[in-house]
């Protein structure tokens, strides 16, 4: 399935895609997708389910997150060896793990700022995943049953504020804005293999990112599972899993940063466009 | 007030202690503690009352974290300059901020984990502060205003897997039961200055930390004013504001770090005091 939420901001209300591309309201059948949808039967009913029984959505909503109320919002940092090298790091010996503050989570087609002050915003298109139960010391051979969906997710990135701000990377991950996730939630049984996706990223057009998820150092099942050492993850948590090579910071012969009015296009093989335009905060 | 939340876990009601130090229900008047308590008039409405007309609770309950459904659980690292000096660091330039998993969480007297590998559990008694509004670009002078109250906050840390692991300190902050807060929140009406406030640990009854606030490289305002430069608080956020000397890592000759069976107590001057008896994971 392809689930997805539509509506104002903090009002949106659950959907689902049906085989035609038409939005069908799911709010007579759950109240929202969150990790509560994972973990108390409502998708096995989904599933059963005819879509085309459903109302069809009128017109061309705002698409909102894919999932609401997420917890934590967990990033892995340079988790493909091509872009670890345009960054001028050396590859890391296991998962390099940040967070993004929740406040920064948007919809996939809203505006995103440019903070006040930043001349170094960033672009990273990423493949996100959605945590459909509680994982606790997890091993790498189970660690996809824990997996409820994928999304696109783009890792807004302010540089200066993450490397030139006395350390940790939080403060330029975490900007209102900042967290593009969806269009859609695609249920993992639609995504039998994580690590075949291609990724791209536009901007006005101009092609900055390709890559594909064969080449990411650490799969999705070892950052569950090592996650799981350190933290536990509940289900609606969010977690993206770093960028291929072709961001700003990495442009020869000198870094390019975004600019107000400026449009960004990405997106995840079978995970849906994302399209943002670029404003001053 | 003095605003706390017992029961158990994830099964908290809202209570308030009163004059003669015994909590009173306030399972009548409001659902819980979080931040909508701070926005909607809730606690306006409860300074108007008395709280001898409340319900006594009686016995001895498990008291939970004093906020509920928190959103962001943000730490400034290295905030006094005798600890940035036990750490080996120089007192950074602005406020170091990192994140810890809200799934990190904990009562002010439940258990604390261990990790499984863990060989540097460690404790870190802070001043937490929670926040009432939402704030996005404030200035200082104006910044205490968003704080709904104070807390006592251990930031228990694993330093191995915070500083060893591959860069970013969050893999050593956010194991479940590493965020012990409580146990009341003080309402900010209470804590007319935050600088001047005395705080202490004990392990098996041995002083290990002893500090005031008024030795704070950034203050609570400044805190606020620039981590709102970087994201949006909103009302429930917990900041924690860093801690004094005395850490195990910084102990001479060597370092010494928590075990399981043993008891870490302490607190914040006029914020209430913890006990936690070390477990293993």
């Amino acid at each position: 399935m392809k689930l997805l939420r539509y509506g104002p901001k903090d009002q949106e209300k659950p959907g689902v895609l049906d085989a035609d591309g038409v939005i069908r309201d799911l709010s007579g059948m759950i109240d929202d997708i969150t990790g509560d949808t994972f973990t108390g039967g409502d998708l096995e009913r989904l599933e059963a389910m005819e879509f085309e029984d459903l109302p069809e959505v009128d017109g061309n909503p705002r698409i909102g997150p894919c999932v609401g109320n997420v917890g934590k919002f967990i990033c892995i940092g340079l988790n493909y060896s091509d872009h670890a090298a345009e960054a001028g790091q050396t590859p890391p010996d296991e998962p390099i793990v940040f967070m993004k503050a929740t406040t920064a989570i948007n919809g996939p087609n809203d505006d995103v700022e440019i903070p006040r002050t930043s001349q170094k915003t960033d672009w990273e298109v990423e493949l996100g995943f959605v945590i459909g139960k509680r994982a606790k010391y997890v091993g790498v051979a189970e660690a996809l049953d824990y997996v409820a969906g994928y999304c696109t997710v783009n890792d807004v990135s302010e540089r200066s504020f993450q490397s030139e701000r006395s350390g940790q990377w939080t403060k330029g991950k975490s900007h209102d804005t900042f967290g593009p996730i969806g269009p859609w939630l695609v249920t993992a049984d639609e995504v039998p293999d994580p690590q075949v996706l291609d990724l791209w990223l536009d901007v006005d057009g101009d092609r900055k990112q390709t890559g594909n998820t064969s080449t990411m150092i650490f799969d999705v099942a070892t950052i569950i599972s090592h996650l799981s050492q350190f933290m536990t993850l509940e289900p609606g948590d969010v977690v993206s899993t770093g960028t291929p090579p072709g961001v700003g910071m990495g442009h020869k012969p000198d870094p390019i940063y975004l600019k107000a009015g400026q449009t960004v296009t990405l997106g995840v093989e079978g995970l849906g466009m994302q399209t943002q335009k670029m404003i001053q905060a």
